[in-house]
């Protein structure tokens, strides 16, 4: 992933004030749920694909902080110029050790919209901890692999190679997302540290300044055929796109008199649709039937789109900047919220985040999501609640469009959250890359098998819901008191 | 910057076969230079910040191939299943150490379209293999910053926090991003990493997650208080804001009684603009004067803009998502481009790439910017080719618009591109993060003091790179020939 010697660091800072409170309270070992999620899918699409766990669990298995981790944090000072941080509490964090259950969707998951991607039951302090690099890892790189599905769904079936580390949103921006587009269906990438770290395909061949370094085009050809005979895509816009393809040809009969092909020539500029309708013309006329014609040059789903509707004989893409930076909407706005917290005698109780928006208001509990099939064939989501009793439970989603659905009893299902660590132990086996990516092709073939596809929540666990919203009074939980009756409760606990 | 141990593969796969093709074509020492600049401000912005340079150094002092990335390059393949690189050319690569000179914009400098960020000049193999990297560090950074700067303006002086890290894409997203970020002007960050790496001033408080932990709102502010008495900024929309700023000045009161003080209240939901109008009677009228108003929730330049226009008393801006992906354009259109290389002879030849549009076409030469001033005022920006003899270069500019502005002889003017790096040794000495901002904050009250600001290419330089448009025989470059010629030529290289 990355060789940080620690990212315990890696963090906002109220994470840390927070887990001073904590400690200092004396509830940083109460036991809690959070669940990391989305309340929106990305780009208007109708799905979003899981990425970044992997990431996500070398993080965990690393958390620690490390002496000079230690060393900062102790010389931070509040408003009025005292330490922050106690010694006693930094003593405690220099020991701590990552200890929680973590239960996750596999990457190249499909997921909808309040669908746990991740949740953590643990220790409070520790669970607070882990928030923002949580969060910053699977936001981004479920956001590109979401992208990356659009982008090769659009190329229908034709090579997708991801080209965009010059422009990514700095070094991990481009290797997260190279890895995440592989995840998504892209079929290799440019960057070459990513294609070591991960095991990624690797593609390139030459750029502008190839051909600008020699005395003219044709012998810039020449010269790269006869040292990279097996590598042979020339760029063919440097200076005239025919010309360019021209000279490529000639090249390219000289490399069949040595046993080789001219495997593409490639287009950077200008309008693809009337060029690469041209340029196939000329490349078939000299019998290059096979030379594949490459594209690039801002491309993205929208316009391989067009460009596939006008009849471009591209076969291969080459797509940058706007997949690695998912350039219509860069950010997915994954959160991760408290869902529930032991009281201190020991009882769970349910905890919601209100909210002036119904959507914006959190689920409650210890979340699980359940996908019904039949025959391969998706039926719908059921987003329910393990603490609640399978007896009570019930075959009925509840939609965000308040409408209801029932899932037939016979039908199959499979739990999606699995098992990632217990106690802090990693008890899943992390799939190879390459099984990711073709979980995720399958993936893409079970949801564009759908439609109407229904998503919900469990009967009980809507009840649940908007009963916390409503602030009825449920698991004895007093922030409800507190709604009901504010004035009082705040003059008897600060006042005494 | 961070620590991976080798960078030298972050880079596209073509630099690398380029490379191979160079080394094996007995042209890898050629010398040769490359420009990084971009085309086009972004953002619409009126100008651009550079930033990014202090990582650029890192990253090219400690260039080198490890053993374990000739390894992996060792086993790659062409398309024809034999390996794409030879082992003398990795051994070649094993030796590759940094000896070009480097000319760069200090970070926190104004720059314009067509401007050279950062020239390098030196070995063609090295400057070939740097470029995928340096655009990579350049591009965000500098974009980030610029950004930074137009949130820092429309606060109008309040204090902007940058809180980003949960959203930025990737790890170095957010550590570059947080950096960047206070190049701009940002007063501190949340991201507790980057505060160690980059001496950056670190803030927070808390998040909804405390006040859900404890039994009822009041409880977990006075917790918060008995154990971080001087750091309260109290998160009061968990339920209710009105209940919860109510809660937070009883809260106060406490904490004034102990010789303490509520520093802040932190909106996060909601009309910002009533609410903040409304908070801010409640704490007045209890006498929390001094007690200021933080407001978070997807802001931007623009929505600070309209809270300001709304008359908001908000005091300190919490910016996240927004800032550090750069939502509304998350890349910056940085390229490089070889500008100039010399001929067997060791005659420097000017280089351009041609481009259907003109705007797209680089500028040749070996490239300063030079800037007039007038009593501390700017008065207009000249580039200028430094191979042309002082003695044919003008007063004259040519702008982007053609129209033409003439330079008095009597103006003082900098040369913005400074050494930095000679023969592969530093001659840099990096400013610290704090002097880097100030030298932002200064050039925003330059650039702000000038209007229609006048910024072109040196008379001479312009018309080089006309004629090299037209495809005018110049310099002996046979790259023209080849445009004119094309046909005979590309037989003769080719046929022999």
């Amino acid at each position: 992933m990355n060789n940080y010697s620690s990212l315990a660091l890696l963090t906002d800072l109220y994470q840390l004030t927070m887990a001073n409170g904590y400690y200092r309270s004396g509830i940083a070992d109460r036991e809690s749920v959070f669940t990391l999620y989305f309340r929106k899918n990305p780009f208007d699409n109708p799905y979003t694909i899981t990425a970044g766990l992997a990431h996500a669990i070398d993080y965990l298995q690393n958390f620690h902080f490390s002496a000079e981790d230690i060393a900062y944090l102790a010389q931070l000072q509040g408003n009025d110029g005292q330490l922050l941080f106690s010694s006693a509490f930094l003593g405690y964090l220099s020991r701590l050790q990552f200890s929680c259950d973590v239960d996750a969707l596999p990457e190249g998951t499909v997921v909808f919209p309040n669908q746990p991607m991740l949740r953590i039951k643990g220790r409070l302090i520790e669970a607070q901890l882990f928030e923002t690099a949580l969060l910053n890892i699977l936001n981004f790189q479920s956001l590109i692999a979401t992208k990356a599905t659009r982008v090769v769904r659009a190329a229908q079936g034709d090579t997708v190679l991801e080209f965009g580390l010059r422009r990514a949103q700095g070094i991990d921006g481009g290797l997260a997302a190279s890895r995440a587009a592989y995840i998504g269906g892209c079929h290799a990438t440019s960057n070459v540290l990513a294609g070591k770290l991960f095991g990624i395909p690797v593609r390139g061949t030459h750029a502008h300044s190839w051909v600008m370094c020699f005395d003219n085009e044709p012998e810039a050809f020449m010269q790269y055929a006869k040292v990279m005979p097996n590598n042979c895509t020339f760029l063919v816009d440097t200076y005239n796109t025919i010309e360019g393809v021209k000279n490529a040809i000639e090249v390219g009969k000289w490399l069949q008199t040595q046993g080789h092909k001219l495997a593409g020539i490639r287009l950077d500029s200008g309008d693809l649709a009337v060029l690469s309708i041209e340029v196939r013309k000329i490349l078939d006329n000299a019998g290059f039937t096979d030379t594949r014609i490459v594209a690039s040059n801002d491309l993205d789903e929208y316009s391989i789109t067009k460009l596939k509707q006008a009849g471009s004989p591209i076969a291969v893409w080459g797509v940058g900047t706007k997949l690695v930076t998912a350039f219509d909407q860069p950010a997915l706005g994954g959160v991760y919220k408290l869902t529930a917290i032991k009281n201190k005698y020991g009882e769970w109780q349910a905890r919601i985040k209100h909210s002036e928006t119904l959507e914006k208001a959190s689920t409650p509990g210890m979340l699980q999501v359940r996908r019904f099939h039949k025959n391969g064939v998706w039926v719908g989501d059921m987003l329910y609640n393990e603490f609640t009793s399978p007896f009570e439970r019930t075959q009925n989603i509840i939609t965000e469009k308040n409408t209801s659905f029932t899932f037939d009893a016979q039908l199959q299902s499979t739990d999606l959250l699995q098992p990632i660590f217990r106690c802090g132990n990693l008890v899943y086996q992390k799939p190879d890359i390459h099984s990711i990516r073709q979980h995720t092709l399958q993936q893409m073939q079970k949801i564009h098998a759908t439609q109407n596809y229904p998503v919900g929540w469990e009967q009980s666990l809507y009840e649940l819901r908007q009963n916390l919203l409503k602030g009825n009074f449920l698991f004895q939980d007093s922030n409800i008191i507190q709604l009901l009756k504010g004035t009082n409760i705040r003059n008897k606990i600060i006042n005494g």
